[in-house]
């Protein structure tokens, strides 16, 4: 690792470059091949591939087995128009939202929250700090007009996993209703909907399913969406008027994204001959634990304590090297092939690289050596220094 | 054509379904190929095509010649979303639009303004009726409250064609805003945007570009979308903080459908290759004129009269006979190949054909086989007889 011959990166295996970010992601060559076909969205063939990918979501998230207690809708648009979707048909109009926020997913639920004219309230925690269930409990208690409480799961501003069953206990105790934003954690976080008591969980087809990006997926318990006739504050949004949609005719009430569809019918396939949620959620946490080994040699520092870092994304300070310029850093790992994510903590200076999608331990091994290799182009010592302490001495 | 033998029927020449709807339509191999690949959505060379896209929409609405005039703003989600979007961010807390509606298109305008508590008017006319710029004149010299105008330019629900200048000259007049919901024609219907007056436009990726289904894309006047600042009812489609997005960065606010959006790069690459929205449009004419005629030679009949007939899609009655089985037609055509769109008037039984898409006359030709050939296997004589008359007498 101390040579200062450049290391040799091996080549992406599929000519692409490799996506370690948190979504849209690198996804198999079967499941993009699966676009080279256009289906007719109204005809009876397709209807019968979005029926079954409904049907395997359902077993997916462990809930085939109560029949009818779960349903799942599919909606165009990216992750955030599902979010944004429950919101927009499941408040009633006299109802009230606390967002749990540690990052900038739940300040993107307030945002909306703000534009649906939708009464809210926030309990924050730092970008490193899980929320607190001690702090919900209070404010459940104090203030009555509280309907609804919301949030995410993981949130990969830094990639924190936030405690989805722990919250969700407290949700319950107050008789509340619970919104989880699990975009980044579904299919590969096992989440026990019951046991989280949770009543709307969202995800979306290009995170860790391994589909390609077109649409979100929104699990609702039943009784609670059919209980939201005639709030709806969008046509394109209204979730219940979807899911009738799907049951009256097996259809999208607009045109969905086809290709998009096809090619998640094939992710889940491959999800299952991966061995399901478990087995996914062990291939990204080899992933992540040789990202962070790795990284760590090289002398990098993680923002989150071990304790409350997800294997979905990895957030990593900058160098202290005054040499050390992201954008120039990003451009060479691009050119080698590799893209990462940029930083979105809004207190600390850093990146990120997710370890989720179609990506392999030897990926993340040629990832370390490109970066490896990037930082002795750029004139910066491997490993790096360890960092300073504010009063000057190595920390 | 009035042989007992069964017309042979040629296969469709990609080994696909050919899709005779209106979008979701067929696409070139070449457009398909192009999502072969993942790109990273926020990377610089995904935001390159980003940019490319935009530029040239520009030009090929013709508003390249007067730069910063107009602006394209591209929205994830199918063509509603981006309609409903121009509602949900364009409409003053104090508006109110008239909606033209002669069809179910126009009918989804109404409903969406209801779920947006937007308040509105609905001029209707009938199915086969354009919208009638002297009635419109009245209302909007009587109702100074109206705001906004909103027409769909290619009704599909019939497939007539609606006067946008006649219609635009008349808001104009009156001085309000014109919204014009150009689904299914723009790319092949010239539009002249400033001779008609029009503030927004909304198309779709998978209409007449042919590009794949995934996002909607809306022309808008500069100084108009500008001005709605604060007006957002929601955050996914909130147009002005998306236009906002590309101009900052150059990238989606969320995750756009990278695969949808690399296509239709190529889509608009081939549209130019075909020489623009004029030799697209004659060709569709072509396909068009082609399928009138051979439908007529076998006997159906067309459900507009030929003035108001757009080339994008046809509506054609039920044969009388009354052993036609709408389901059992359409699904002998689709195991031939062929995939052909249901009827959506209120008023009468009828079918549509497309005629949109990458499609030839030698497509169409053999669909008009595939019909011969299917009325004959449903014991249908062929050509149909002429119609009866009310009295019983031949029409």
């Amino acid at each position: 690792m101390t040579s200062n011959n450049p290391v040799s990166v091996p080549l992406p295996r599929s000519g692409d470059k490799l996506l370690f970010t948190p979504g849209p992601l690198t996804t198999s060559l079967e499941v993009k091949r699966e676009m080279l076909r256009d289906a007719g969205s109204w005809h009876f063939e397709f209807n019968a591939v979005v029926a079954r990918i409904r049907k395997k979501l359902i077993d997916l998230a462990g809930l085939g087995h109560r029949s009818g207690l779960y349903e799942v809708v599919l909606l165009q648009g990216s992750g955030t128009f599902g979010v944004e979707a429950v919101f927009a048909t499941c408040i009633p109009p006299q109802g009230k939202v606390c967002v749990l926020a540690n990052g900038a997913y739940g300040e993107r639920i307030l945002h909306m929250l703000q534009c649906l004219r939708i009464p809210h309230l926030a309990l924050r925690s730092a970008e490193d700090t899980p929320p607190d269930p001690r702090a919900l409990d209070q404010i459940l208690g104090d203030d009555k007009a509280i309907t609804h409480v919301a949030m995410v799961h993981c949130e990969t501003t830094t990639g924190i996993l936030n405690p989805v069953v722990e919250i969700g206990g407290c949700v319950r105790r107050h008789q509340r209703s619970y919104i989880v934003d699990a975009m980044s954690s579904f299919g590969a976080v096992p989440v026990d909907f019951e046991a989280a008591g949770i009543d709307y969980l969202v995800t979306s087809a290009n995170k860790c399913v391994e589909g390609v990006p077109g649409f979100s997926i929104v699990f609702a318990r039943d009784a609670a969406l059919r209980a939201c006739e005639g709030w709806a504050r969008s046509l394109s949004l209204d979730l219940l008027s979807q899911l009738k949609g799907f049951e009256k005719n097996g259809q999208f009430r607009y045109t969905p994204p086809t290709h998009s569809i096809l090619a998640f019918d094939r992710a889940l396939h491959e999800l299952e001959i991966e061995g399901g949620i478990q087995a996914r959620g062990a291939r990204y946490a080899r992933n992540q634990a040789v990202l962070q080994e790795g990284m760590r040699k090289l002398g990098f520092r993680s923002y989150l304590p071990p304790k409350h870092q997800s294997f979905i994304i990895t957030s990593f300070h900058y160098p202290e090297d005054p040499g050390f310029k992201f954008d120039t850093f990003y451009r060479h790992l691009s050119a080698q092939g590799f893209i990462i994510y940029p930083g979105k903590i809004s207190l600390a200076d850093t990146f990120r690289i997710g370890s989720i999608g179609r990506l392999f331990e030897s990926d993340i091994r040629a990832l370390l050596g490109a970066v490896e290799n990037t930082l002795r182009t750029m004139n910066i010592s491997v490993p790096l220094p360890a960092p300073k302490t504010a009063d000057g001495s190595p920390g």
